[in-house]
Protein backbone atom coordinates (compact mmCIF):
# COMPACT_ATOMS: atom_id res chain seq x y z
CA UNK A 1 0.00 0.00 0.00
CA UNK A 2 1.42 3.60 -1.22
CA UNK A 3 2.59 5.52 2.04
CA UNK A 4 0.39 8.93 2.16
CA UNK A 5 1.68 11.80 0.03
CA UNK A 6 3.26 13.95 2.33
CA UNK A 7 1.39 17.60 2.03
CA UNK A 8 3.48 20.83 2.83
CA UNK A 9 1.67 23.26 4.55
CA UNK A 10 -0.41 25.51 2.62
CA UNK A 11 -0.51 29.46 3.62
CA UNK A 12 -4.04 30.67 3.88
CA UNK A 13 -4.68 33.12 0.83
CA UNK A 14 -5.58 35.95 3.56
CA UNK A 15 -1.65 35.52 4.70
CA UNK A 16 -0.25 35.26 0.94
CA UNK A 17 -2.43 38.10 -0.19
CA UNK A 18 -1.01 40.19 3.24
CA UNK A 19 2.76 39.12 2.50
CA UNK A 20 2.54 40.24 -1.21
CA UNK A 21 1.31 43.27 -0.28
CA UNK A 22 4.06 43.93 2.59
CA UNK A 23 6.68 43.04 -0.53
CA UNK A 24 5.21 45.51 -3.14
CA UNK A 25 4.17 48.23 -0.70
CA UNK A 26 7.85 48.31 0.80
CA UNK A 27 8.81 48.32 -2.96
CA UNK A 28 7.14 50.55 -5.01
CA UNK A 29 4.71 52.12 -2.03
CA UNK A 30 0.69 51.80 -1.40
CA UNK A 31 -0.83 53.73 -4.81
CA UNK A 32 1.52 52.09 -7.34
CA UNK A 33 0.41 48.85 -6.19
CA UNK A 34 -2.85 47.26 -7.79
CA UNK A 35 -5.23 44.81 -6.43
CA UNK A 36 -4.12 42.56 -9.38
CA UNK A 37 0.01 43.20 -9.31
CA UNK A 38 -1.29 41.61 -5.32
CA UNK A 39 -2.94 38.92 -6.33
CA UNK A 40 -0.59 38.13 -9.03
CA UNK A 41 2.24 37.60 -6.53
CA UNK A 42 0.09 35.97 -3.93
CA UNK A 43 -0.77 33.43 -6.48
CA UNK A 44 -4.58 33.60 -5.83
CA UNK A 45 -7.57 35.09 -7.81
CA UNK A 46 -8.99 38.30 -7.73
CA UNK A 47 -12.21 36.77 -6.44
CA UNK A 48 -10.10 35.25 -3.25
CA UNK A 49 -8.89 39.00 -2.71
CA UNK A 50 -12.61 40.23 -2.38
CA UNK A 51 -13.32 37.73 -0.21
CA UNK A 52 -10.95 38.73 1.96
CA UNK A 53 -10.54 42.02 1.39
CA UNK A 54 -13.51 45.06 1.01
CA UNK A 55 -11.48 47.14 -1.12
CA UNK A 56 -7.40 48.16 -1.25
CA UNK A 57 -7.75 50.51 1.48
CA UNK A 58 -9.35 48.05 3.27
CA UNK A 59 -6.16 45.50 2.50
CA UNK A 60 -4.32 48.70 3.52
CA UNK A 61 -5.57 48.67 7.31
CA UNK A 62 -5.14 45.00 7.04
CA UNK A 63 -1.47 45.19 5.99
CA UNK A 64 -1.02 47.66 9.17
CA UNK A 65 -2.53 45.60 11.35
CA UNK A 66 -0.38 42.24 10.33
CA UNK A 67 2.62 44.34 10.51
CA UNK A 68 1.96 45.12 14.03
CA UNK A 69 1.21 41.63 14.46
CA UNK A 70 5.00 40.11 13.25
CA UNK A 71 6.63 42.89 14.10
CA UNK A 72 5.65 42.71 17.99
CA UNK A 73 6.80 39.15 17.40
CA UNK A 74 9.93 39.64 16.32
CA UNK A 75 10.90 42.22 18.98
CA UNK A 76 9.22 40.87 22.01
CA UNK A 77 11.50 37.83 20.93
CA UNK A 78 15.02 39.89 20.73
CA UNK A 79 17.52 39.13 23.33
CA UNK A 80 17.71 43.05 24.79
CA UNK A 81 14.80 42.15 27.04
CA UNK A 82 17.53 39.67 29.21
CA UNK A 83 19.51 42.61 30.36
CA UNK A 84 19.05 43.88 34.30
CA UNK A 85 19.53 47.57 33.71
CA UNK A 86 17.03 49.45 31.84
CA UNK A 87 19.03 51.73 29.77
CA UNK A 88 20.80 48.46 28.60
CA UNK A 89 17.69 47.52 27.53
CA UNK A 90 16.66 50.42 25.78
CA UNK A 91 20.34 50.70 23.93
CA UNK A 92 20.03 47.19 23.00
CA UNK A 93 16.80 47.76 21.59
CA UNK A 94 18.47 50.17 19.33
CA UNK A 95 21.47 48.36 18.27
CA UNK A 96 18.68 45.56 17.61
CA UNK A 97 17.28 48.12 15.11
CA UNK A 98 21.01 48.54 13.33
CA UNK A 99 21.71 44.62 13.77
CA UNK A 100 18.33 43.90 11.72
CA UNK A 101 19.31 46.18 8.44
CA UNK A 102 19.77 43.18 6.68
CA UNK A 103 19.27 41.70 2.83
CA UNK A 104 17.54 44.01 0.35
CA UNK A 105 16.09 47.75 1.06
CA UNK A 106 12.05 46.14 1.07
CA UNK A 107 13.23 43.30 3.90
CA UNK A 108 14.59 46.13 6.59
CA UNK A 109 12.71 49.17 6.16
CA UNK A 110 9.09 49.84 7.29
CA UNK A 111 5.97 48.97 5.65
CA UNK A 112 3.80 51.35 7.48
CA UNK A 113 6.05 54.46 7.49
CA UNK A 114 6.37 54.08 3.99
CA UNK A 115 2.46 54.26 3.41
CA UNK A 116 1.59 57.33 5.94
CA UNK A 117 3.69 59.25 3.30
CA UNK A 118 1.06 58.79 0.87
CA UNK A 119 -1.99 57.99 2.73
CA UNK A 120 -2.02 60.49 5.50
CA UNK A 121 -4.88 62.44 3.44
CA UNK A 122 -6.29 60.45 0.99
CA UNK A 123 -7.00 56.98 3.09
CA UNK A 124 -7.15 57.96 6.76
CA UNK A 125 -8.14 54.61 8.07
CA UNK A 126 -4.84 53.25 6.49
CA UNK A 127 -3.21 56.51 8.10
CA UNK A 128 -4.68 55.28 11.49
CA UNK A 129 -3.28 51.57 11.50
CA UNK A 130 -0.45 52.78 10.40
CA UNK A 131 0.24 55.43 13.10
CA UNK A 132 -1.60 52.94 15.73
CA UNK A 133 1.57 50.31 14.70
CA UNK A 134 4.60 52.65 15.46
CA UNK A 135 2.49 54.25 18.43
CA UNK A 136 2.19 51.23 20.22
CA UNK A 137 5.62 49.84 19.07
CA UNK A 138 7.29 53.08 20.80
CA UNK A 139 4.79 52.24 23.65
CA UNK A 140 7.14 49.01 24.02
CA UNK A 141 9.86 51.41 25.27
CA UNK A 142 8.42 53.85 27.43
CA UNK A 143 8.40 51.20 30.68
CA UNK A 144 12.42 50.79 30.19
CA UNK A 145 12.78 54.71 29.53
CA UNK A 146 11.25 55.85 32.73
CA UNK A 147 13.08 53.15 34.59
CA UNK A 148 16.48 53.92 33.19
CA UNK A 149 15.53 57.51 33.54
CA UNK A 150 14.13 57.85 37.55
CA UNK A 151 18.14 56.40 37.60
CA UNK A 152 19.98 58.51 35.41
CA UNK A 153 18.38 61.82 34.52
CA UNK A 154 15.61 62.24 37.32
CA UNK A 155 15.18 66.20 36.72
CA UNK A 156 15.46 66.38 33.34
CA UNK A 157 12.02 67.71 31.52
CA UNK A 158 11.73 65.42 28.30
CA UNK A 159 9.04 62.60 28.70
CA UNK A 160 10.06 59.37 28.32
CA UNK A 161 6.94 59.11 25.56
CA UNK A 162 8.78 61.88 23.44
CA UNK A 163 11.85 59.83 23.54
CA UNK A 164 10.45 56.86 22.67
CA UNK A 165 8.68 58.20 19.60
CA UNK A 166 12.07 60.38 18.69
CA UNK A 167 13.79 57.04 18.17
CA UNK A 168 11.35 55.75 15.75
CA UNK A 169 11.39 59.49 13.75
CA UNK A 170 15.17 59.04 14.00
CA UNK A 171 14.85 54.93 12.55
CA UNK A 172 12.00 56.11 9.94
CA UNK A 173 14.52 58.67 8.35
CA UNK A 174 17.09 56.54 8.37
CA UNK A 175 14.97 54.19 6.42
CA UNK A 176 14.62 57.09 3.90
CA UNK A 177 18.29 58.03 3.86
CA UNK A 178 19.12 54.37 2.92
CA UNK A 179 16.51 54.56 0.20
CA UNK A 180 17.91 57.36 -1.01
CA UNK A 181 21.15 56.38 -1.25
CA UNK A 182 20.96 52.72 -1.43
CA UNK A 183 23.33 52.40 1.12
CA UNK A 184 22.37 51.25 4.53
CA UNK A 185 26.01 52.53 5.59
CA UNK A 186 23.66 56.17 6.15
CA UNK A 187 21.04 54.81 8.64
CA UNK A 188 23.56 52.77 10.46
CA UNK A 189 25.76 56.13 11.18
CA UNK A 190 22.10 58.06 11.52
CA UNK A 191 21.04 55.18 14.71
CA UNK A 192 24.67 55.21 15.92
CA UNK A 193 24.17 59.51 16.34
CA UNK A 194 20.71 58.12 18.04
CA UNK A 195 22.99 55.62 20.40
CA UNK A 196 25.35 58.79 21.33
CA UNK A 197 22.22 60.98 21.98
CA UNK A 198 21.06 58.55 24.36
CA UNK A 199 24.29 58.21 26.32
CA UNK A 200 24.58 61.86 26.26
CA UNK A 201 21.08 61.81 27.47
CA UNK A 202 21.75 59.47 30.57
CA UNK A 203 25.31 60.52 30.90
CA UNK A 204 26.70 57.16 30.22
CA UNK B 1 -5.57 106.51 -27.89
CA UNK B 2 -6.78 103.53 -24.93
CA UNK B 3 -4.00 102.42 -22.78
CA UNK B 4 -2.95 99.68 -23.03
CA UNK B 5 -4.71 96.76 -20.79
CA UNK B 6 -2.46 95.54 -17.80
CA UNK B 7 -1.61 92.10 -18.35
CA UNK B 8 -1.26 90.31 -15.01
CA UNK B 9 2.15 88.41 -15.13
CA UNK B 10 1.50 84.96 -16.31
CA UNK B 11 3.47 81.82 -14.73
CA UNK B 12 4.84 79.86 -17.02
CA UNK B 13 2.90 76.62 -17.48
CA UNK B 14 6.52 74.48 -16.72
CA UNK B 15 6.21 76.44 -13.39
CA UNK B 16 2.05 75.44 -12.97
CA UNK B 17 2.80 71.90 -13.74
CA UNK B 18 5.92 71.52 -11.15
CA UNK B 19 3.52 73.58 -8.49
CA UNK B 20 0.41 71.36 -9.05
CA UNK B 21 2.97 67.93 -8.82
CA UNK B 22 4.23 69.71 -5.35
CA UNK B 23 1.17 69.88 -3.72
CA UNK B 24 -0.45 66.72 -5.57
CA UNK B 25 2.78 65.14 -4.56
CA UNK B 26 3.26 65.95 -1.01
CA UNK B 27 -0.90 65.11 -0.38
CA UNK B 28 -0.80 62.13 -2.30
CA UNK B 29 2.58 60.73 -2.98
CA UNK B 30 4.05 60.05 -6.61
CA UNK B 31 2.30 56.44 -7.51
CA UNK B 32 -1.23 58.23 -6.69
CA UNK B 33 -0.32 61.40 -8.22
CA UNK B 34 -1.61 60.65 -12.52
CA UNK B 35 -0.49 63.25 -15.20
CA UNK B 36 -4.09 64.34 -15.41
CA UNK B 37 -4.40 65.32 -12.24
CA UNK B 38 -1.53 67.42 -12.64
CA UNK B 39 -2.52 69.22 -15.65
CA UNK B 40 -6.15 69.89 -14.02
CA UNK B 41 -4.63 71.75 -11.30
CA UNK B 42 -1.96 73.40 -13.30
CA UNK B 43 -5.20 74.11 -15.70
CA UNK B 44 -3.04 73.56 -18.58
CA UNK B 45 -3.39 70.79 -21.33
CA UNK B 46 -1.81 67.20 -21.44
CA UNK B 47 -0.24 68.63 -25.28
CA UNK B 48 1.45 71.09 -22.73
CA UNK B 49 2.68 69.11 -19.94
CA UNK B 50 4.43 66.52 -22.76
CA UNK B 51 5.54 69.49 -24.48
CA UNK B 52 7.85 70.10 -21.29
CA UNK B 53 8.15 66.81 -19.84
CA UNK B 54 8.61 63.59 -21.27
CA UNK B 55 6.98 61.22 -19.04
CA UNK B 56 5.87 61.45 -15.35
CA UNK B 57 9.44 60.16 -14.58
CA UNK B 58 10.71 63.25 -16.43
CA UNK B 59 8.47 64.90 -14.34
CA UNK B 60 9.53 63.35 -10.99
CA UNK B 61 12.78 64.58 -12.30
CA UNK B 62 11.98 67.61 -12.30
CA UNK B 63 10.16 68.49 -9.47
CA UNK B 64 12.58 67.61 -7.40
CA UNK B 65 15.46 69.49 -9.31
CA UNK B 66 12.80 72.52 -9.15
CA UNK B 67 12.56 71.45 -5.26
CA UNK B 68 16.39 72.11 -4.31
CA UNK B 69 15.95 75.19 -6.28
CA UNK B 70 13.02 76.54 -4.09
CA UNK B 71 14.45 75.40 -0.70
CA UNK B 72 18.22 76.36 -1.58
CA UNK B 73 16.35 80.03 -1.87
CA UNK B 74 14.59 80.06 1.49
CA UNK B 75 17.34 78.75 3.22
CA UNK B 76 19.81 80.79 1.66
CA UNK B 77 18.03 83.83 2.57
CA UNK B 78 16.84 82.12 6.54
CA UNK B 79 18.52 84.95 9.22
CA UNK B 80 20.44 82.34 10.76
CA UNK B 81 23.47 82.43 8.76
CA UNK B 82 24.38 86.21 10.42
CA UNK B 83 25.06 84.60 14.25
CA UNK B 84 28.70 84.78 14.75
CA UNK B 85 29.57 81.59 15.88
CA UNK B 86 29.16 78.47 13.84
CA UNK B 87 27.30 76.15 16.14
CA UNK B 88 24.75 79.07 16.59
CA UNK B 89 23.98 79.48 13.42
CA UNK B 90 24.02 75.31 13.04
CA UNK B 91 21.35 75.51 16.26
CA UNK B 92 19.39 78.30 14.35
CA UNK B 93 19.06 76.04 10.88
CA UNK B 94 17.43 73.11 13.62
CA UNK B 95 15.56 76.27 15.09
CA UNK B 96 14.47 77.65 11.54
CA UNK B 97 13.52 74.05 10.90
CA UNK B 98 11.18 74.26 13.62
CA UNK B 99 9.63 77.53 13.05
CA UNK B 100 8.39 76.32 9.30
CA UNK B 101 6.31 73.65 10.54
CA UNK B 102 3.46 76.02 9.82
CA UNK B 103 0.46 75.63 8.13
CA UNK B 104 -1.39 72.23 6.47
CA UNK B 105 1.11 69.07 6.34
CA UNK B 106 1.08 69.49 2.75
CA UNK B 107 3.16 72.64 2.84
CA UNK B 108 5.24 71.93 5.59
CA UNK B 109 6.30 68.22 4.82
CA UNK B 110 9.04 66.67 2.15
CA UNK B 111 8.52 66.67 -1.39
CA UNK B 112 11.49 64.67 -2.31
CA UNK B 113 11.15 62.87 1.61
CA UNK B 114 7.70 62.06 0.45
CA UNK B 115 8.88 60.22 -3.55
CA UNK B 116 12.04 58.11 -2.04
CA UNK B 117 9.77 56.19 -0.06
CA UNK B 118 8.26 54.74 -3.24
CA UNK B 119 10.53 55.74 -6.41
CA UNK B 120 13.81 54.31 -4.47
CA UNK B 121 13.83 50.69 -6.72
CA UNK B 122 10.88 51.76 -9.59
CA UNK B 123 12.15 54.81 -10.49
CA UNK B 124 16.32 55.46 -10.23
CA UNK B 125 16.43 58.70 -11.81
CA UNK B 126 13.57 60.39 -9.86
CA UNK B 127 15.26 58.76 -6.62
CA UNK B 128 19.03 59.91 -7.84
CA UNK B 129 17.46 63.71 -8.02
CA UNK B 130 15.59 63.32 -5.10
CA UNK B 131 19.09 62.46 -2.75
CA UNK B 132 20.61 64.81 -4.19
CA UNK B 133 18.30 67.67 -2.93
CA UNK B 134 18.52 66.23 0.29
CA UNK B 135 22.62 65.21 0.08
CA UNK B 136 23.00 69.09 -1.08
CA UNK B 137 21.18 70.72 1.34
CA UNK B 138 23.24 67.98 4.30
CA UNK B 139 25.99 69.49 2.38
CA UNK B 140 25.22 73.12 3.15
CA UNK B 141 25.37 72.68 6.71
CA UNK B 142 29.09 71.10 7.08
CA UNK B 143 30.93 74.03 7.07
CA UNK B 144 29.46 75.07 10.21
CA UNK B 145 29.57 71.72 12.04
CA UNK B 146 33.08 71.39 11.23
CA UNK B 147 33.74 75.35 12.66
CA UNK B 148 31.41 74.47 15.55
CA UNK B 149 33.39 70.74 16.44
CA UNK B 150 37.22 72.30 15.82
CA UNK B 151 35.71 74.77 18.95
CA UNK B 152 33.63 72.28 21.13
CA UNK B 153 34.47 68.66 20.48
CA UNK B 154 37.52 68.62 18.59
CA UNK B 155 38.17 64.88 19.94
CA UNK B 156 35.25 63.01 18.94
CA UNK B 157 34.92 60.53 16.01
CA UNK B 158 31.69 61.46 14.66
CA UNK B 159 31.94 62.92 11.08
CA UNK B 160 30.37 66.53 10.36
CA UNK B 161 28.68 65.19 7.28
CA UNK B 162 27.30 62.37 8.99
CA UNK B 163 25.52 64.57 11.74
CA UNK B 164 24.73 66.66 8.93
CA UNK B 165 22.74 64.04 7.38
CA UNK B 166 21.63 62.77 10.78
CA UNK B 167 19.79 66.36 10.85
CA UNK B 168 17.80 65.33 7.49
CA UNK B 169 16.90 61.70 8.96
CA UNK B 170 15.44 63.63 12.07
CA UNK B 171 13.38 66.19 10.28
CA UNK B 172 12.04 63.30 7.75
CA UNK B 173 11.48 60.95 10.66
CA UNK B 174 9.78 63.87 12.06
CA UNK B 175 7.75 64.43 8.88
CA UNK B 176 6.01 61.14 9.52
CA UNK B 177 5.46 61.15 12.80
CA UNK B 178 3.26 64.27 12.14
CA UNK B 179 1.52 62.86 8.79
CA UNK B 180 0.72 60.05 11.25
CA UNK B 181 -0.59 61.35 13.92
CA UNK B 182 -2.28 64.71 12.51
CA UNK B 183 -0.11 67.13 14.90
CA UNK B 184 2.82 68.53 14.01
CA UNK B 185 3.79 68.79 17.84
CA UNK B 186 5.29 65.41 17.15
CA UNK B 187 7.74 66.59 14.87
CA UNK B 188 8.45 69.97 17.22
CA UNK B 189 9.03 67.55 20.18
CA UNK B 190 11.09 64.75 18.13
CA UNK B 191 13.08 67.99 16.54
CA UNK B 192 13.78 69.57 20.35
CA UNK B 193 15.04 66.43 20.71
CA UNK B 194 17.63 67.23 18.24
CA UNK B 195 18.63 70.30 19.40
CA UNK B 196 18.81 68.57 23.02
CA UNK B 197 21.56 66.21 21.12
CA UNK B 198 23.51 68.94 19.44
CA UNK B 199 23.72 70.88 22.60
CA UNK B 200 25.05 68.06 24.63
CA UNK B 201 27.37 66.87 21.77
CA UNK B 202 29.39 70.34 21.50
CA UNK B 203 29.17 70.79 25.40
CA UNK B 204 26.75 73.62 25.69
Amino acid sequence: MARPKTVPDKKPSRELLLEAAFDLIRSQGFGATTVDAICERAGVSKGTFFHNFKSKEDLGVEAANHWSKVTSELFAGAPYHGKKDPLERFLGYVRFRKEILKGELAEFTCLVGTMIQEVYASHPGVNRACFDSISRHAGNLVKDIEEAKKVHAPKDKWSPRSLALHTQAVLQGAFILAKASADRGLAVESIEHLENYIRLLFKK
